[in-house]
Formats: C-alpha cells, structure tokens, sequence
C-alpha cells in the first residue's frame, strides 16, 4: 500500500503537460504557464498540442490518448477542450498508476485514462485553490492550472475536491468483421496527411493478418501494405501500422488525406491479396 | 527602501516570457531563446505567442498586457513587434512593482507597463551586454535577449542603460456614451473568433448596466447578454463578459468574427433590453 | 587532450534544441520530449522550428544552420526531417567542438556540423537506449529521442553507435561573378516574406562590393541597397545584409516574396549603382 502510494507521488520537478483547443495566436496558454508557474515554480511544461481543431473533444482525446504512455510516472496531463464551460459540467482531476489528469469531464480524458486504469477520481469544481472570481469562459486559468500545480507541488489530491465514482466516457467506434474482411474507419489526419484507422495492429492478429500480403481499400482505391513510407516510390499510396500501432494510410513523400479526400468516419477495408 | 528593492529583485530562476510577431515558422524564437540561455541558464522560458499579425504593435501590446497579471512576481516580459528595427528608436528596459519588461520604445509595453505603474525605465539601446555587432534587422536577437538575461542574472539594471522619464504610449479607444448607450468597439479576434471589445466590466458598471437585461447590437444584429458561452445553443451569438473583464461578442461553437465579418475597430453597441 | 575532451562536456543541465517537419498539430513533438524527460530529466527543451515544409531536408538544413551558433557550448540538437525513416539511412550522432548533433544521415546536420568542424560521428541506428520494437515510422521518438538523452545525461557517445569517418552532405549553390556582377539565387523565404540569398557578406566584401553604393535586381526589378528595413517608405523594397550576414530581398512593412513572387532557386543579381 505505502509502496503503491509512493509510485504515483510526482517527483520533486514533474513535467506538466499541455493539450488544449487554444491555438497559439493569443496568449491564453501563456496564461495558463503562468498560473501554474506562480504555484509551483520548478515543474517542466511540455506542449503537446494546442492546434486540436476548437471543440472538438474526440480529437482532444485521440492526441492525449497517443501522448500520454511516452511520458515520465507521475507526469501531469492538462487538457482543455471545453464547449462546456461555465455550465454544471465536472472539472476533474484523475489519477492513474502512471499519471495525473485534470480537465473537463466531457469525455476528454477518458481515452488516455480509461476506468480500469482510473485509481482515484476528483471533482475539482469547486476545489480550494481555484481562483476566485471563476471566470464563465476560461476554467483552463481559473480552475485546471491551480489544481495542476497543487497536484504538481505535492497538496494531498484529497484536499483538492470531492471524490468521484466515474467520469464521463466517449465512445469510439470498433472495426468490424464482414466476410473474411475487417471494415474499419479513418480515426484522424495528422498534420502529414496520414490517415490513421481504428484498425489495430492487435485487429490484424486476431484476424490472422499479420504476416500476411494485405490489400487494403479507401475510396476504391487498392493499397499495398508495406512497411515504412519509403517502400514504394515518391507519390505512391500504402498502407502501413504507424508509431502508435494503427493501420494508417499513407502517400510517400504526400497527403493521404488530399489523395483520397478522406476524413473522420471515412471507411477502410482489409482483406488478404 | 530596501524591502521595497527587494519586492522587484528577480527569483533564482526567473520567468521570461517572450511575445513577438516573428511566427514559428522560422529559427528566430529558439535563437533569441539560445542567446538567453546562454548568460541566464537558469531561466524559464514561456512563450506567450509569436503570431502577432506581422508589426502590429496594439495587437502585441493587446497581448502582453492581457497576460502579465498572472505571472510570477518578477517575471520579465521581452516583447519585439519591431518594424522600426535598425533607426533610432530607442530599446527599453522598464521595471513595474511586478515585472519587467524589455522591447522596442513604439507603445509595445505602454499598456502592459502604464504609466503609473512604472517604476525604472532606460534605454538600453547601447547597452554594454548587447550583442557586437548590433544587426540592423535583428534586436531581438542582439539587444533584447541579452538586457532580458542579464537582468535575469540580477544585474543591476542601471548598469545596463541609460534613465528615462518617459516612454512611449499608444492610444486606445474608449468607449462613449451616446443617449442612454454605451457605444465602443472590437479591439480584437481571439483564435475562435471571439471579438473583444473596449467595453470593460467597468464601464458597464458606471453606466449601471450591470445586473440588467442588455441587449447588445453589433453589424445590425441585436444579441442577448448572457454568462457563458453554452447560455445558447449551438450557433447561436451572445455577448459575455470574457477572462479579461472585457465585453465580448462570441457564437456558440462558432465564430462571431466571421458572422458577422467584423475586425478591429466595427461598433458594438450596448443597451438595456 | 583532457582540457578538449573537457571543452564539449554536456553541462549539467544541458539545452536540448529539436528542429523537425511534425508541425505542431499532432502530439509527435510532445511525445519526443516525454522520451527525452524520462531519460534526462534536467535537460532544458528548446524548440527551433517544427514548421520545416514536409520532407524537405534542405530547409530543415538551413533552419538549424542558421541557429546553433546562438547556444551554449555543449548544446545538443536534435533534427527530424526523415523521408527515409524505416529504410537503410543511418541515423547519426555527431559531435563538434560547441555542440552535438543526433538526426538522419540525410544531409540534414550536414550545413550546421560541416566537415572541418567534426570531431567524432557515430552510426546510432542500432544504439542500445533505442526504443524497442523501432517503428519504421517515427526514429524521432524511437532512436534520436534517447540518443540525445543519453548525450545529456553524461553518456560516453562510444558507447551509443558505430565511429564513422563521414556523414552525407547537402550541396547548396553558390554565387557566380559575371562580368563585373554576381549571380545568386534565393535560398529560403522567412515567416516575413524577407528572401534570404545566398550572397554573404563575405561574397561582396571579395567582390569589392562592401561599402559602394549597389543595385541589386530580382525578377526585373531594381533595388536599392540600405542598412535596415525602415531606410526605405513603408511598401518599397530594399535589399541588405540580414541578421545571418547574408544578402535579403526584403519589402518595409510588407513581404518580398509575394511582391517578387519568388522562392528558392529564383536569381538575384548584385552590380554597382
């Protein structure tokens, strides 16, 4: 118990990590660096990104989701993707074996923090050390960088709000099997253009793909399955299992996404060649 | 005096943060930053954005002025929005009871640095840590940088330049009553496109409009006054009093800049309803 | 021998610089900088530009070439620019006499660690602290990530790689004299729209050219030749000697490139006025 509570305690300079909806033109995430470094003046800030397109929730989700295994125990993760604020929707914060999460409870952190994942759950709403008077529009200055940078500076999470059984959940959707072939979706485009599915590379074992010749479809086009972009020549379309162990679709040395004018909820097909 | 002095002396390892039009797209910012961490190793460096609109001054000095209150007490700001690089102006070091701030005398730091809240200003544009030779493109890089670490090194900025009485102001519109309104305008468009207006928490008050029904009209189009954005539905416009204690005009998951096509200086008009 | 060896030491908490085409909508910076802190938590992170056009390897070149020259001694730079991740292409660490180098052997360190300046390379392909499996997608995360930290936490770099003699090198084209003038060519267009050449200040000094009154000529066009950007009226453009000591096209107030509708390879030509 003492062991397993000490895992998780951040260490004496944790990273705090940063994945909002903001865009970097104005000063808000500069704001939010602020705040946090007034409480706790060592930790180390990491950008994952600010550029998640505005509101969009799921795509907040997906980035944090990807990040968050890459990142030293007891990071903390802040994200701010919040069409909600200044209504009666939760401000958590959350912790995990590895890590401690604070943002809204609209579903954003529940791909990085899934509930088996999930140790202790908090609502901050109303936490002590928010600042006060709580804007309506900017909770990511006024609630989620003080909470962070309590957690950061070792305040027992308990202090910090009022323990929470669940968070709220978003659902992504699963490939599915249809005759001998998987029938899956386009998730995101990164800044690329490489099209990353909802087909995993644990999907393609279970299907007995892997190992196999694979030909993949999007948009009526037949793609070979390859390793490494360079497999086949400038320009020409594959498909590969990308960095975060996804089925992607890619252009050597283009765009995907332009090639095959796909975005979320495009279908991808596998089958053998 | 002393305890005085000492409110302003700089922590161990101080804050800079940096607002500058040069965009990311170019090695300016990381040069500017390398030249820092090269005589003040300590330092934190926090961007607050470097895409202010290419050498506009009131949007970077918008910026800057909006930020600076939640920073650690003696944070240095180094500010370059700078189309007058390589003429005579003048480069300022200027010391708030809070701050400092470093960047060209054009208005950039006048309205994060009032006049009432100076304490110090000089001009540092010969100062003996600058960079030799001084380019005439690039003070950011040659003089800015190296004031900001040294006085973030605790050098004793009268070493560092000449005194001032003064420096540099910008203009900014006021709000007017007309008949029993309030008329002001947008000053700027957040990334969402968010338009915030002139008229403050403030004025609002002093006219007594606050705790009423108001109706606000911008571009011909009457809008509700309401506490947060999702006060609407989805699409819908409202205006609200922002993070910044400003009025602003603001669509739901949307942007009010391109709804109603309105950029610095269109009218808004605020009445009770 | 000891005092050399001594003179490239990390520092205790050296800068570590990145310089890639990820762009900054996808969390791929964020998690390269989770691996580094994981490893080498002190480091201090320092962004160049993750703006660098797609695959293009020679603007990534210039980009770092350009900037390290304005860090700490010891300072470790890590660049991505990779079109050929998951094929044979090494992957490097170099060190020079300030810095360390670690990115693709593509030619990308080749302009900012030319030959003369190498002490030691090394092929870190198949180092011990990479990640396990390596993706065929992101050396990134999976080989330059921890090479660096291993640099930065103190590391014998022998111990990373392979010693190799020689790192691949980009050509870059220089400036010909004909007749009495000199023939360059556009290098890069910054954030500005200022056309970098590659005339350098050394080129006009050999062609006698420094301190005479110049014309200089791009696509038709007559420019004058001044010290600063404000020497000419808002709108008109000029040509001078940039903050990297190269010949720049440039418009006061406004951007060169669009004006001259150039870009890389375009001719600009130096005479006498």
């Amino acid at each position: 118990m003492a062991a397993s509570a000490r895992r998780s305690r951040p260490p004496a300079a944790p990273v705090v990590t940063l994945t909002t909806d903001f865009g970097t033109r104005d000063a808000f995430v500069g704001i939010v660096k602020g705040v946090i470094l007034r409480a706790a003046p060592a930790v180390r800030l990491v950008d994952l990104t600010h550029d998640v397109p505005p509101q969009n929730v799921l795509a907040g989700a997906y980035a944090l989701a990807a990040a968050v295994r890459w990142f030293p125990r007891g990071t903390i993760h802040v994200a701010v993707v919040d069409p909600g604020v200044g209504t009666r929707r939760r401000a958590l914060l959350v912790e995990t074996a590895d890590a401690w999460f604070v943002g809204p409870d609209n579903g954003l952190l529940s791909l990085a923090a899934p509930a088996a994942a999930i140790r202790r759950a908090f609502d901050v709403s109303h936490s002590p050390v928010r600042l006060r008077p709580v804007s309506r529009t900017f909770h990511g200055r006024d609630v989620f960088a003080p909470v962070a940078a309590a957690v950061a500076a070792g305040t027992d999470p308990r202090t910090l709000g009022r323990p929470l059984r669940a968070i709220a959940r978003l659902r992504t959707p699963a490939p599915r099997r249809r005759g001998g072939k998987l029938v899956g979706t386009v998730l995101w485009a990164d800044g690329f253009g490489n099209l990353a599915t909802n087909v995993g590379r644990a999907h393609l074992a279970r299907a007995a793909f892997l190992g196999r010749r694979l030909s993949i479809t999007i948009d009526g086009h037949v793609l070979p399955f390859r390793p490494s972009y360079a497999s086949v020549p400038a320009g020409r379309a594959l498909a590969l299992v990308n960095s975060s162990d996804l089925l992607e679709i890619a252009v050597n040395r283009g765009s995907a996404a332009e090639r095959f004018d796909a975005r979320p909820g495009t279908s991808v097909t596998v089958g053998r060649a």
